[in-house]
């Protein structure tokens, strides 16, 4: 940790943090240029409370060193988590290919969409059952009767289901159902919800908060490392920016540079990152070519009587048409799209 | 609900458009333009499903006439919402000033400091015993032990007392406490936990969330409402912008904007609002001046031993001369700070 | 046009709303609903200043609906907008190249890197020679020295040569050198130089500004289209957003849509749009996925001597690593990055 | 400047760096931590080029020490930078209002607002006659001859004159008429135009760019001044944020930063902050209670046939009402507004 000390700081003041530091155990370089001291404190920063030394008279600001992730670091572990589900490996060579509607809204409609997905090329079956809505008037999703609906339609296609849940009560009900567990992005810094997740050993799709920064969703997953839980997944699903046109801003740099920081799986989700199903496609081949293990897509057969999200949902003959064109640019940067 | 149509959008489109709104028991008003036609639907939009309509053939977008909230509005109710809390009321002449520190840390630390606070001219107390931390290794606060010494300092001040809720689970036990139930900037759209506030009746201080639309703010308002709970407060506590010099980037528009579309009480935070006790000042006069009904400050005895927040926090000598201030510009726009 | 009512808006209101439509030679439908009333104004509504009705007593809001854009737009011209550039065609099936040094340094430098780009596949030569700096203390470029460097790179590689101009008074002397202007990020909305650009009849690379919206960066280009400059280039550079571990944010969705509502062809710049080497590849591979027609990339020999911008330029051999991988992601997508 | 390196970085890494800073002339500190190597380079690092640094072989990532903008700063001059205006003085105790219309649309509608703002209160005259609009197809200003009514109204009330200038080669022509020359907000980096500013030696107002950092709009008040021009204002206007209801979303923090940072005044622009006139006197009495020295509002005496920004603009008695309720704020924190 570096203190920079304002330039009207006095001795009083430098000796002040000097001592603070010395006292917490850490050892203490003083460089006192022409403008500005600089108190470097040596060691594991990690553990100081970085608040309470920039309210120390005299401190300027002060710039921490190390990253505040840990087991969700790449210097913790340097090699790529991966880690099987259903026939498929996330986080391999392979992408792995997410899809369903929005939405469960019926037995029929959600059999009918995951026979249409895995037909398609899908691997893993998405649908919501407990749904976050914006207004409390909107259809909240089929509840415990959408999860039985999505259990039905794995055992029609054999692919594996993810589902998302909202609250710390939920996690032991949707974990029965679900092979994947889904924190949303209006959850992300739900930390009751975190801690429920780590605590289940399920595997967890984290989404990015709409304004998370990407330091602040990797510290979401160590939430849930630190229960030993290490299947967790990023996801990135855009975020919300001055630009309208589309319903959020795909950070697609987010995936190399979550890659690059940390060692846990990267999935794209480019209907919501997008909002709108004419851009979905563009989105989704650009993050496979960006580097990302996995994309989760809306696909409904009738996206006009969908009950969420029908503008950004794909008719299943588009979606299959995307797998195709996805799995050719998956084999340009070396890797596939397996059946 | 006005419905434009793509340019090159044919007959049986719009057709289908105005047979979808006809069969939901709209009126339907069509109107060809050289360039583009446009579908009126009349009548209450809130119930038609706009993404479904967004997603037929040949729509090009969708534009809801009406707000999206309704309880929350001036339109449902014109007058000002108030009630009395403590000594005080919220919402009407007076501006109400809520102080204290962020965390609860110590019995005897949340009472000097609710003494100080009192003394200075506060009329609530705040202080956390649940945080929502960044990382998991921080301090999470006290727990019960910190409602009870919430509890305790109120009994010494007479100040009623506002605390942070952070899941359903624990509305019932933190309601036996607080006064005022807190809900925090990343659980504002935390819908389970809304609906908990709102069962308890309990009066709820609702937090703008970091990437929060105004409109979207008072929908998670109506989510509280919706369950007959009348009693809430908004509160603006900044936004996430790309200027980082401050913590948040103060929205001071949302104050007379949040008035001028509900007729809920708005608070200020102008502690998280800058994240830098310097400039709390400032914000706290501005919110006054800009028709806020009360602030919420972050006030600590030694700011440098905080357990979080401490570069944020006031010295109660600053508190006192703030509160002075306050009153003086609340005088000048016709209200009053009361003792 | 459309006018929403307030609620409480008065028949006279709503009259002189009506009055003043009819005044301006458009006709009018009225709309009574149950809570709103809305007027619309049928016909070219971007001659109508939207801000005097908004003004009127009783108006809710406007909305307009038509794009303000005219000549940039699909419905002006459908087919992609194609040209010639030296041996390559910008907007046709191929995905052209650019490349070189943040600035012209010497003389020695820009043949050296133009020979290497070249050698790696480029096609067109970037390099400034009047740099925008934040600071005016900082290298602020070589100005005409640079051009005549430019020029003589050209002879060498046989490259035609993109440049930034940054003011109207040098669109004639950088225009005697340059084959393509760029106008960068900072000047999106610099009107006098888009008007300069425009009479020039030079191919001009109009970057997307920091906090451009979609369709104000259409309206930039309309400005030097409406002087018969129809060689005009879009270029998304990055967005200024919360996330600060990258210098911009990529809105690589601005890719698909700019394509969509307008003709023109669309160049990324995954240099600026990431702020770091390491990321320019995969952001450059997610443009050509998503259907850009061009990319313009920094390449510097030796990058941690480079005057301006080292962190984000590649060295030669990582960029010829990228072309070939840039070539099949093209492939993949049905397009080609040609010798 | 601190240097923080990879924790891969090797020996000879760090030997790099150092020895590239010893040949700069700096003195060198190397800190060798557990999980990372520090070095610290000591001196003025102003001067050296922070992203070859960043470049090279084993470094994470540089955190520059000192301020980027040095006459602007506070350091450089802690007293408040104050000069005459008029009968008026800027930057000191009282507080400075400036009033007008959007555009000069005539001669009798500039005297008749002027003379109306005058008796309201204000000190000195706004109005645009080189207007920057989105759309080439907009009313663009009178040019020349609204500068002409512009020094009309001058003589009729006495009041100084500020008006924006657009491009380097008007400086000149505005600087006859105008008494301020305006830096509007798409122009804060504009650099061509910052030095014709500063070289007119004209008093400057330089507005805040739409995504501008407050230290890069103190950078470019640096512009100005390294001219020895020292009659520059700062003007926070509005940055964008993702909050669509108000035309910007007014960064209130940025006037005690600035005035933190620097010594020159702040001016406060209410009018494009909120963007709509129901907004403009909450968000005006804020500025004056964060402690700006002036503000600048948009006056219209039928704002419903303004040529622009009608929606934004007071009309004279609400106008003059708000001049009574900001002197009250005035004096509240210690200030006035005087005759």
């Amino acid at each position: 940790m570096i203190v920079i000390m304002n330039p009207d700081a006095t001795m009083r003041d430098k000796s002040a943090v000097i001592a603070r530091a010395e006292d917490l155990g850490f050892k203490v370089h003083l460089s006192e240029g022409k403008e500005r001291t600089i108190i470097g404190i040596i060691g594991n920063d990690r553990v100081i409370n970085r608040e309470q030394i920039e309210r120390m008279t005299g401190v300027e600001r002060v710039v921490p060193i190390l990253k505040p992730f840990k087991l969700a670091s790449r210097e913790f572990k340097a090699s790529d988590t991966t880690f099987p589900l259903g026939n498929h490996t996330i986080g391999g060579q392979e992408i792995v290919i997410m899809a369903g509607p929005c939405s469960v809204e019926s037995r029929s409609q959600i059999i009918e969409t995951a026979i249409a997905c895995k037909e398609a090329g899908a691997h893993i079956l998405r649908g919501g059952a407990f749904k976050p809505r914006t207004s409390p008037y909107a259809f909240q999703g089929l509840g415990e009767e959408g999860l039985k609906y999505l259990a039905e339609a794995r055992e029609v296609t054999g692919m594996p289901i993810v589902t998302e849940v909202m609250e710390p009560a939920l996690v032991p009900l949707v974990s029965e159902y679900a092979d994947i567990l889904q924190i949303g992005a209006r959850n992300m810094q739900n930390y009751a919800l975190l801690h429920a997740a780590g605590e289940s050993q399920q595997p967890v799709l984290l989404k990015r908060g709409m304004s998370g920064l990407i330091e602040e969703w990797l510290m979401c997953a160590e939430y849930i490392l630190s229960h030993g839980n290490t299947r967790v997944m990023l996801c990135e699903r855009g975020i919300r920016t001055f630009e309208t046109y589309t319903r959020n801003t795909f950070d697609i740099n987010a995936i190399p540079v979550a890659k690059h920081l940390s060692h846990l799986p990267v999935v794209a989700d480019p209907s919501h990152a997008t909002g709108k199903w004419e851009y979905v496609a563009a989105a989704a081949k650009a993050s496979v070519a960006a580097g990302a293990d996995g994309v989760i897509i809306e696909v409904h057969p009738r996206p006009d009587e969908a009950m969420s999200d029908g503008a950004q949902s794909l008719k299943p003959e588009k979606f299959a048409r995307l797998v195709v064109e996805m799995k050719a640019i998956a084999q340009a940067v070396g890797r596939d799209v397996r059946p």
